[in-house]
């Protein structure tokens, strides 16, 4: 195993003293997958006379396949037009969507009609499958097998077509005379079998597959669910598209689970740990804008009840012990229905009956926690009231907090929407608004008995 | 594929009408994977005699082995321990110290008791493996070649050993006669070779292997990286010990991701969607405890300024904006941080590169929310001076908390810690207490020009 830290200090100084050949021996042992990130530490000029260098071994297309997303833009700046259709040529199809997304608009036009014919076709035929579908997530780089071949004659083909040797083939696909899928040979199988076994014979007609139009989330909850290494894109009439593998499945699911955790804190996808302050900034500002709202609606109804702050300034403490309690609640019952939508563990139907539980978690946590809190504010007062105040707006707080934080996401999967988008600004603002209006309430309402 | 909602209704129907034989049919026709989410709808005698069905068909095993973690004690609690050691005994290790683990203390021993002499020390060697390590997450059960074999006595022996055929076989494991790994043979390679090739000339020698007290998620991260199939687990000598394959590191990642997402939030992995209210009040209680210490101490940090807001109470109003914009950003900057650790994106080193960073990004935030909510005030209020506290406390608030959000994972990571562990409610404290203590603070210091 290479080690990163070390290799890219060596590199730094074997490009700065112009020693490119030397270079060229440190960067023919480094995995396509650890020059990402070692690129992310050197200049721009370093990087364009690394990309020069794998580009003579035929190695820059799988680098660049390897790259985190937030890299891409400094590196394909330093790639000319022609090289970067070059490139292209060699990647897989979901590989090469992906790279011809993250083009800047202007480039995408020159770059594109650089490739060959066939290759511009297959493209433009993938770009009409919706983004993150299963149709741009399969490789259209499959074995199909003639059900009428013998087992000797299957293994004969895939000899002759070698296709790219760098994916491991794991399954064969059997298809009929007008390419619909007919079932599945697990290549173990074809080790095991007699020469002249049927592949008919030796296939797996029960088998999963799925539309291309699937979203790749939920072709990576099949996969995961039911151990899969590949799962076959197949359209309406069954005609085989292509071949979604459980490295992408594993891609998936990293980059879905990013996303899950970045909507709850309202945080943009490209915005990530090594994304450039001014992107973040530029990320972050409209969140912080959305936030400032709720805060300042938040703040207003503080506002209303001014009078009754004015006649007992001490309740000015506990806002945010209501506030904060009734927030962390909202925002765990959040995260559980979130969570269990993410993993397919939660339909609408049932979803109701999770609404239930955490309501009822909420009302048992909040009752607790107004207890508690009602029983320091009765210490610290040496008046009953200020505890009842704190326990009834405690436990109002808690119920409708666990209310938006399991209803809110199960109502935005419902409308079509990302569940996660946004709820956690959400949540907390009715937690701190409903908060704010019970507690201070409450006091007024029994102010005479306070003060 | 089977209509789970449609299913479980039937199957209900014939439990409850006592045709067992048709709910053996039905039960025969789903998928183990799709039993689980089933058996949370049924009673427990309802459970119990699903389980009898599919023991009959020894297919309980794989049932277990299925069953999402918080369906487990309600099961186990349907099965005798004779049953229980029976089922064991079918299952490969790693599923199996999931299994044991779930089994109630008091019915541990007497349960492995019953296993056979050799299953039990097998079991003994493995739990001697530190928790979540890659030796307990590994299969024993794998093809293991002589390299002295030629490719075709490979393809025998791989057919006499039949092993277990459920799982498929990516690669062929060579050693050397102490056991020791010496090369891979991808089961694809063994198919193209001539049937004299020898083992040793189709293996890959340059492989990633990993010791079995590795961390699973550090196991789960090469796999993804390098896009493997299966991982071999070999011990400091190199003797081959186990395999662990991607469905497991699928499972691995799901659950560390899970974990992150629960631990931002205070909530332990076990309280899941369909945990009974019971536990899930139990799990979160301590949490609220927490939360309501760090809420009183932050109300307390009012208490300090209630001279203040006693001459100015509109001043209250502004105490939920500093707070919330100042706890959101701390914990965007939380949420990047953690999760470029889990991503294995980032070490203690460029750690350092980030907590700058996110300052800066902390500080333009801050900036740009302090200018406009001063302005807001200044409207409000008539008063510069307002608009100034406002856009200080601001500062002071975003910039610290984003130090807190990117220092505090980096730091529990440092020491060997969960980085995302608690790391949520101290960011929001650190912003609550900072905030109202740097908007007061200023707003008494400037006083008299603001009433």
């Amino acid at each position: 195993m290479a080690q990163p830290v070390v290799t890219t200090r060596i590199l730094r100084r074997l490009l700065k003293s112009g020693a490119h050949l030397r270079a060229e021996k440190v960067l023919e042992r480094i995995h396509p997958a650890d020059l990402g990130p070692m690129l992310s530490d050197l200049t721009p000029g370093e990087i364009r006379i690394v990309i020069d260098l794998l580009f003579k071994h035929r190695r820059a297309a799988t680098m660049l396949r390897e790259l985190p997303p937030e890299l891409l833009p400094e590196i394909i700046e330093a790639i000319s037009n022609e090289r970067m259709a070059e490139l292209l040529t060699r990647l897989e199809m979901d590989d090469l969507l992906e790279l011809v997304d993250a083009i800047p608009e202007e480039r995408r036009e020159p770059v594109t009609k650089l490739l060959p014919q066939s290759r511009r076709d297959e493209l433009r035929h993938a770009e009409l499958y919706p983004p993150r579908s299963a149709g741009r997530a399969m490789t259209t780089n499959f074995s199909a097998l003639d059900e009428k071949m013998t087992s000797q004659e299957a293994i004969d083909s895939l000899r002759a077509s070698q296709i790219d040797s760098s994916e491991e083939t794991l399954y064969l696909y059997v298809v009929d005379e007008l390419q619909r899928l007919t079932g599945i040979v697990p290549i173990r199988r074809l080790v095991m079998a007699q020469p002249n076994t049927l592949v008919g014979e030796l296939a797996i007609s029960e088998m999963l597959s799925t539309p291309p139009d699937a979203d790749q989330e939920e072709v990576a909850q099949l996969v995961a669910r039911y151990d899969l290494l590949a799962i076959p894109v197949t359209d309406v009439d069954g005609t085989m598209l292509g071949v979604i593998t459980v490295d992408d499945v594993i891609d998936v699911i990293t980059e879905e689970a990013t996303q899950d955790i970045y909507n709850l804190a309202g945080l943009s996808e490209e915005d990530r740990v090594f994304t450039s302050a001014r992107v973040s900034i530029k990320k972050r500002l409209p969140w912080m804008l959305l936030n400032l709202c709720t805060a300042f609606t938040a703040g207003a109804v503080i506002g209303i009840f001014e009078g009754t702050i004015e006649q007992m300034v001490g309740l000015a403490i506990f806002l945010p012990v209501v506030a904060g309690v009734g927030g962390n609640g909202g925002i765990q019952t959040l995260t559980v229905i979130t969570r269990a939508i993410a993993l397919g563990e939660i339909e609408f139907s049932s979803g109701l009956r999770a609404v239930g539980k955490e309501m009822w978690v909420g009302l048992v946590v909040g009752m607790t926690a107004g207890l508690i809190s009602g029983g320091m504010a009765f210490l610290l007062h040496g008046n009953i009231y200020m505890g009842v105040v704190l326990l009834l707006a405690m436990m109002v707080t808690m119920v409708t907090a666990s209310l938006f934080g399991a209803a809110v996401p199960l109502i935005l999967k419902a409308m079509g929407l990302d569940p996660a988008l946004g709820s956690g600004i959400l949540v907390t603002f009715a937690a701190d608004a409903l908060g704010f209006f019970s507690f201070l309430g409450f006091a007024t309402l029994l102010l005479d008995r306070l003060v």
